[in-house]
């Protein structure tokens, strides 16, 4: 057996300090309540879905009910039907594009065991010029996960 | 005494009708839930004080706290203070007016004992042009009783 090198030991240290932070990472990760770990995952999905032009799969993430609501500027819509048909005028007709999807400065808050809301910014990176601005999520924990019950979206 | 005439009784049955209508309207109220009643009388005394240039008054309705956050448009403001700050430079400073302003569209609901979200329209009557739009408030009873703890409007 060799005697471990000074460069051994430095790797080695490297290591540990690596290994530990990798362990704080996953600590904070899990301290998170569950309920936020959830309504996080919904959104990660919907960016992931978003940026891979599946808006079936974005809209997953809200409410399939008469009663959802959208307010977007001074605009209200009502219906998960008519939110999805909104996308796709906006987003998927003739010469339109998605653009790149991200979320920032995400703050989600618990307001009780099934319900929590959640303030973020988004922005879209198009060809055609970036846009952005914030959003407020009401989430409601239903028979099918944790969905959006109601969303206002105002541009910047 | 005098028989009474066929106009008295008829006066006699439209007052039936109305006192019906009236025990129904208090019934309706009444039937409402405790929580609502109190988050619709917050709303209904922010509107009296704006109407009577009462900036104060109508703060009280919101969490008078540093994480009390206010978004307008794509424009994200914290705390109380400069939340009030931005009413007193909008709509207090030289040549500025506060308008008259009512809410219609009011849709109270409850996410938990103690929190609620409160989807509405709101409108201003100025000399110098209406304006109005939509907002989403985060309710949450605290110790002061129900107050705003996020704003979230946008104009039309």
């Amino acid at each position: 057996m060799s005697k471990p090198s000074f460069a051994g030991a430095a790797v080695g240290l490297a290591l540990v300090v690596i290994t530990t932070g990798a362990a704080l990472a996953s600590q904070n990760k899990s301290a998170e309540p569950r309920s936020v770990r959830e309504i996080r995952a919904v959104l990660d999905r919907q960016v992931e879905c978003w940026n891979r032009r599946d808006l079936e799969g974005f809209m997953e993430g809200y409410w399939r009910s008469p009663e959802l609501t959208f307010y977007s500027g001074g605009t209200s819509t009502s219906s998960w039907d008519k939110t999805i048909e909104r996308y796709r005028q906006r987003y998927q007709s003739a010469g339109a594009e998605m653009g790149r999807l991200d979320f920032s400065d995400l703050k989600i808050e618990m307001l009780g065991a099934r319900a929590a809301f959640v303030r973020g910014r988004y922005h879209l990176k198009m060809t055609s010029g970036d846009s952005g601005g914030l959003f407020t999520l009401t989430f409601r924990k239903l028979a099918g996960g944790w969905k959006i019950i109601h969303d206002h979206t105002s541009s910047s």
